[in-house]
């Protein structure tokens, strides 16, 4: 990994963020959703076919391939699954929030209710990225809402079958409907839905740039949680933090997609030469070595700092989707931490522990949007609509001020409507 | 209006909406943004003159500027904004959250931090659309959720000048930097930031279609609040409304703008033709009479329902901007109201009300989008972020379970992350 000081380098190129080069793939993906858009199922059909080349004979995935689909799945992987379940489930609950009521003594009535979205569609990646864990991450919090129709859509193997262990979190997490279609055409067709699929109020889940994109050219006609790029992770470490772990966490992070970033900000210069050891040796035993070494060499860094404040402030500045705090006293930094999507403090908090199991969510903001981005919640899958009831007296008490105003605005048409009320008072 | 009947005419003719064909201003938006992003205060200065046609010395408005502008509007107009300002504060109070902590017997310890952004961007329309309502609606949940620098940015009239109710609204609400310049330009200027504008976390606000669509292409760069388009609202009338008030608040909406929506659905054949004299009777003293015309002749609709329950469904799928009950128990109906950014109850209450004063905020979901977006809110202005904690003794109970998880999803480095941890065991 390169390594930064912030003694010697520029803060500007200790920030610097290498960005990969996307092709621009708009043009294509405006062709595909308009397609979804006028032929529904059957742009569907020959968009698989063309894009993912599969022939498929159902969009629906039966209730027979989710019974298979528990039965592959080994009883304890199904354990687990349902352990996380109820982790996620009792950490979201405490996300859910009332509506309010305000209520004035000359009879003014107002508020605001909180109510679920109607239909909500699921993305779940296909290939290598395809994980059950997202499937629990991403439903679980909308079960809490009370969304009445879950949809989740995700791209097949050649043989146009969906990986057990994702129809089996699909069953666990309490998804109603399962479509065989990923990539911007899934996208399209759950923003305009078609013969098959319903059309969603929302759409959240990550996917590939194509699905990025999508998502993006149909936000407003439907609502998306956010646009996720590729996942990072920085560990600030002291002199109390284990290099093996360091490495270890750094690894976990690369191993995802050569595009993935690894940074770590540490004030001790003896440490760095440890976790670059620790991180050849590990990377040589990993089956994944090809991607992690990739991701490691193009975005990875270590920083050194002059104190933990300045760590902090860099990690601010970086706004990661996970920032480890391996350092001896991390709640004392968790106030100075301004812009991560998860934390996970001490030495024996590992990020891992959060993206299967202890049960904040995964889905995070990413590439620096933690700025302003919040991790998937309960919030995601509800709306809220405020409510206003005045009495007539109540009413005329305040009419004059407001129709000045209206009329401030030359907007006279308001300030009648206030106006003709009062007529009657002739 | 065109009179709908839902026993007579097909729902689908009944929702039907007339799009508006709206020019395809992609490629136009997003050469203004590359110009900002490249040339910076530069390009804003040229755009400034090419498109707005005015020649500015400088892009910041200058205290002297705010204090004449204080002077310049009635004492009695400050009076009735500081009013709003009261009531608007009062009720977005009550939707600031506090974080969670969840504390297990075992040490576990997780939850989640509600903070700031830290600079928002708003966005006030200039011209006939430049409302110092909308300044106080925009600016003052960001104040209460604590954002640290809230910048605004309005086109001024041909002169440089901006009118002096927006600035007085501006420094009743609190804004810390007003900016000269509107449009994509204004948009880009801030989601980049520029020599003299700060780069901004999130624009909130609304504007015409180049600002929409600008909006949602600096969208994950920045956050925005929504895409907005045409105001519109939905009325529900019983035989207790009264036909004169109802077409009032019918053309306060028509007056907005020649694509506003207004709408009655109505249980009564009577009071039809009653609304509709009284429109033409009042659309004949309106300022604003050709506008307002032209809303409602286009997208105005009247629709005869059976019952209050059919009139909600069809409000329900229509999912308004505004939602007024004008019947005899508004209360009754509130809970069967699924999709309305905000609901005016009873005969006293028009939206007018909640336009200027009341406290709810009127920055809604327009275009059917209620379905899935919210009033803005203080919830607009923070972002949240998790926190987890495990011991030793914790991540050593739940490891195994954990390793074979990750080991599901192909990714052994990440159970490695737990692996290493545990070797300290031996």
């Amino acid at each position: 990994m390169r390594v930064y000081s912030t003694q010697k380098d520029s803060l500007s190129d200790i920030l610097a963020r290498k960005y990969s080069e996307t092709a621009d793939v708009s043009a294509v993906v405006k062709k595909i959703i308009s397609r979804v858009q006028s032929d529904g199922d059957q742009a569907l059909y020959q968009l698989i076919k063309e894009i993912d080349h599969v022939e498929l004979a159902s969009l629906a995935v039966s209730q027979s391939e989710i019974a298979q689909a528990l039965k592959a799945v080994s009883p304890e992987l199904l354990q687990v699954m349902e352990q996380a379940k109820e982790n996620i489930l009792s950490f979201h609950k405490k996300q859910v929030r009332q509506g309010f009521i305000s209520t004035e003594p000359n009879g003014v009535v107002m508020g605001q209710r909180i109510l679920p979205l109607a239909c909500v569609g699921v993305y779940v990646p296909g290939g290598t990225a395809a994980y059950p864990s997202t499937v629990l991450m991403d439903v679980l919090p909308a079960k809490i809402a009370g969304v009445k129709k879950i949809v989740m859509i995700t791209p097949t193997d050649k043989k146009g079958n969906v990986p057990a262990a994702i129809l089996a979190a699909a069953s666990i997490a309490g998804v109603d409907e399962i479509y065989k279609v990923g990539g911007a055409h899934g996208v399209a067709a759950l923003a305009y839905g078609t013969e098959t699929i319903p059309k969603v109020d929302k759409i959240v889940g990550p996917g590939n740039i194509y699905v990025a994109t999508a998502k993006k050219m149909v936000y407003g006609e439907v609502d998306i949680d956010m646009i996720a790029g590729p996942s990072d992770v920085l560990i600030v470490a002291d002199k109390s933090a284990n290099p093996r772990w360091l490495a270890a966490d750094l690894l976990a992070q690369a191993e995802h997609d050569t595009l993935a970033q690894a940074i770590l900000v540490t004030t001790e210069e003896a440490l760095i030469e440890q976790v670059q050891a620790e991180l050849a040796q590990q990377l040589a035993e990993l089956p994944r070595k090809k991607i992690a070494e990739a991701a490691i060499e193009s975005t990875g860094k270590i920083i050194l700092v002059e104190d933990l404040t300045e760590a902090i402030s860099i990690a601010n500045q970086i706004a990661p989707e996970h920032l480890e705090l391996s350092v001896a006293e991390p709640f004392a930094l968790l106030g100075k931490v301004e812009n991560a999507g998860s934390v996970f403090l001490g030495h024996h908090t590992p990020e891992v522990l959060g993206d299967y199991f202890a049960g904040p969510n995964h889905t995070l903001p990413t590439d620096g949007t933690a700025r302003f981005y919040s991790p998937l919640s309960v919030d995601d899958f509800v709306k809220k609509s405020s409510y206003l009831y005045y009495t007539q007296e109540a009413m005329n008490e305040v009419a004059s001020g407001v129709e000045l105003f209206a009329e401030t605005e030359d907007l006279v048409g308001h300030a009648r409507s206030m106006k003709v009320r009062r007529e009657r008072k002739k």
